[in-house]
């Protein structure tokens, strides 16, 4: 039987009494760990979180906690080998998309490492000037933002068992709030490892860091008022998260990061030959192939000028059959495996609902595997569809609203730019759309037009093919998140991630008393 | 029978198909109006809010959106008798009192009226400095506020028509988003009369502010993804609308204000004679008896040093005994009515609650009443309890968990300053909290102490006696909600209003295409 992994809660490593729950190679079907939480005292955890980690964090300044984080990333860099090994056989990524994960959590903490320094030794952080409340400027108003006294739970998704506890780890942490989190089962043991890595080099404090891998059965009931939790996954879990005691009734604060059907969107007046098409067919490509697609971030309707659909069409597909699929250990594959038969199935059958409102132009289904077993390699092919005639109707409702998380992708034509913007709506709310054009007036435009819609717009342009960051690609500097049926939640933004963790007061005071908060 | 009084949605004056509910003086016990909502089409209705009025306010700069405040700024305050007389029928509170609802709301417009134009003429909002996203600054990230593209809801209280009203519409239309109030109908008709006085005068695009009086079956079904609802009422209906589809499933971002048991605390040193002394006395009684005590942020637990607890009980006693209550219209009378016969039952209920915990120091009931006939009138006089004994135990639970809605308050003694942390925790989180001292440094400290369990710290030192806002009065500069019990919600504090109406979007571009948001 395979390593059952321990837990980490209330200042110890402790295993679930359970028979526990598989963990498997996707590539080659093995059985490679395993989790349980059963009989975990989930409140005394919490408990000791809140009180022994969170009074120990919030006794340190930002300057010091964010010195912690920078220590945290040196163990962290210390053991990349272990993480890459890790990834490639749990997740069946290659090198390259390993990297966006696990480099990716790596450079997030240290960006926020960088950035709490510039907070100083403070233990509250200042919201705006103080504001006069009467004639004379004796008495007034100033707002202070002060860590929650409560814990921080991460339910997280099977796509970033890196990138995913650190990018909600590093401003928790920094903030001065200790952090629980649960990872996907599928991929639960990168996640694992890194917490065991840090917790066992002691750069944080006993309670600052806690997992606990397996069931989330128990977690939200051991919420209290101050908690806060952020999830990440799937529109379904997130109605439960939301209608849970702990959210309804307990006022817990909660980020959700769920389904969302995310645009790229060609300008008009860039034809096929122009350096923004060719972007376009490139980003779109990369898009659908980078980590076999299962990002939350992914393209997954490209938008282009009726006249430009065939065009469009050959040069996405032209760029997606050169991608070689198989198993990621074969230095020649640059697109690996689905994490798990699960979603190897979830992407079939998704992509044949898809199917009954598309055209295929470019079957994945072809492409041969390499170095793997077709029987029990979670592996397919990137599959561009397109809905030729969906620019005349109200047609395609599917392609608005089913988000298939894999290699897959839906050519949409447009008439107009007001036609264009309408289709994009239909998504209802997505975490980031792209813009592709050379006009920089047209291209701002374009931008705030879908900006309601959006929690990022990326714009590419010729003068920035060799610098912009990637449609899909989460920088710490910018908010990561989006309305509707993207979950409406907020994460990163550079400092702005601190706010989830902060409670906001106004302190109303002679300015005598202020003087003392400045 | 009364008047049925109409709403005004989709651009029309519509009266409801149903028998309605009726409205009463809570003094004199007459029928005054009735409400009724039934047969509105309130798909239709919203959908024209959105589309109409959304696009008619978006199409305005934020200027133009002041200049608009304004406008029904000066419209209100030409009706001002009217308000006043509709406050003592169907609020039953003397003019000082309805003066915080009235005036309070016109004063909170005319402040984001003002805010407003600082804005200038500009459609969306910069929040913060591009940051570079590569080395050359060719490709940056910048962050964008724009309003949401769907419309407000508002489900509001019964205790503030008209500034409940005003409070939320002011930092929604200046987002240019537009707005749909449900008064709570026992007090319906200040707010139906405002906006009714509004809209006839046309100083708002047709749309942009609706009004729907009785039930509020059917107004969270008709909400979409990019529309938000705020909610200012009890726990109990908060969960209910927390728990809604609209919310759990459509991403619906929902504010809430509930329940609160907020504190004053009487910081150590300041011995009966002392100024500090006075000043919790006095404003003690005054947040305790005004509006009846029917105020979210009133006065309800108050601490003082153990050894000042009988002296306290005396000072503050001595300030409730002088309080006549009464027939609002008789010139003597100091304190008017609760504004139902349900919330006299309920407060009524509340204080034997209450009182099986807790002595009783001032007892309302020895109050006469002036010009009111007992079996008919909605009043009670104001009741200090105390609970000398909780002091050593975690007795007294119901002091902490329990809002009375009257004029209503406990003190708790407590043995320092640690304990008395502890008791005001008890609450669970609260809107504001009140201190009381001399010392600059130890106000500070101890506010900052607060900050994590309360939207709001109102601090009261000798040097603003003449100066300072009250406890319990909302000044639109400043933050309101609080967390947990509190609901968790933001309203006011200046421009950070505005974030709740508007998406907060990263551009990330080339800096030329930056450059034209500027």
């Amino acid at each position: 039987m395979s390593e059952l992994l321990k837990n980490y809660l209330g200042g110890k490593w402790i295993a679930g009494t359970g028979a526990g729950t598989a963990l498997f190679d996707p590539v080659l079907g093995d059985e490679i760990a395993r989790v349980d939480a059963t009989g975990l005292d989930l409140r005394a955890g919490f408990a000791f979180a809140r009180e022994t980690g969170g009074a120990a964090l919030r006794a340190m300044t930002y300057r010091e906690r964010a010195a912690m984080l920078a220590a945290a990333v040196k163990v962290l860099q210390g053991k990349r080998d272990d993480y890459y090994a890790i990834a490639t056989a749990n997740s069946g990524t290659v090198k390259n998309d390993s990297a966006v994960d696990i480099d990716g959590g790596i450079y997030t903490l240290s960006t926020y490492a960088k950035l709490g320094e510039s907070l100083g030794d403070r233990h509250f952080l200042l919201d705006g000037e103080p504001t006069r409340l009467a004639k004379e400027p004796l008495f007034q108003s100033r707002h202070v933002l002060v860590p929650t006294r409560g814990l921080a739970l991460f339910i997280n998704a099977f796509n970033f068992p890196s990138w995913g506890l650190w990018e909600k780890a590093a401003p928790a942490l920094l903030s001065g709030v200790p952090v629980v989190v649960k990872p996907a089962t599928a991929t639960a043991w990168l996640t694992q490892r890194m917490v065991r890595d840090v917790v066992e080099a002691g750069v944080l404090p006993a309670g600052a860091l806690s997992v606990v891998c397996g069931s989330s059965a128990g977690l939200m009931d051991a919420l209290e008022p101050f908690d806060v939790v952020s999830f990440t996954g799937s529109a379904d879990t997130a109605a439960v998260i939301r209608s849970h005691p702990a959210v309804t009734q307990r006022s817990v604060r909660v980020n959700i990061e769920a389904d969302s059907v995310n645009s790229a969107l060609l300008l008009e007046g860039n034809a096929p030959g122009s350096e923004a098409f060719d972007l376009l067919a490139k980003e779109a490509a990369r898009e659908m192939t980078q980590k076999s697609g299962q990002k939350c971030t992914a393209i997954r309707r490209i938008f282009v000028p009726e006249a430009l659909y065939g065009a469009a069409a050959e040069a996405i597909s032209a760029r997606l059959a050169k991608t070689t699929i198989g198993n990621p250990r074969n230095e020649g594959v640059r697109m690996g495996a689905l994490v798990s038969r699960a979603q190897l199935n979830a992407v079939r059958e998704g992509l044949a609902h898809l199917q009954a409102q598309a055209e295929t132009l470019h079957d994945g289904a072809r492409h041969p595997l390499v170095d793997a077993d077709a029987a029990v390699a979670c592996i397919v092919g990137p599959t561009l569809l397109g809905a030729r005639n969906a620019a005349g109707s109200d047609a395609g409702d599917r392609l608005h609203d089913t988000e298939v998380f894999g290699p897959v992708a839906t050519l949409i034509p447009y008439r107009d730019a007001a036609h264009a913007q309408q289709l994009i709506a239909r998504g209802q709310g997505s975490l980031v759309a792209s813009l592709y054009g050379s006009d920089a007036k047209a291209l701002a435009d374009a931008a705030i037009e879908l900006a309601p819609l959006h929690g990022r717009v990326h714009v590419i342009s010729p003068d920035v093919a060799a610098l912009h960051t990637g449609h899909g690609n989460v920088m710490p500097q910018s908010l990561h998140g989006g309305p509707g049926r993207a979950g409406g939640g907020e994460e990163l933004g550079g400092l702005r991630a601190l706010n989830f963790y902060h409670r906001r007061a106004a302190i109303q005071a002679s300015t005598a008393a202020l003087d003392h908060l400045a």
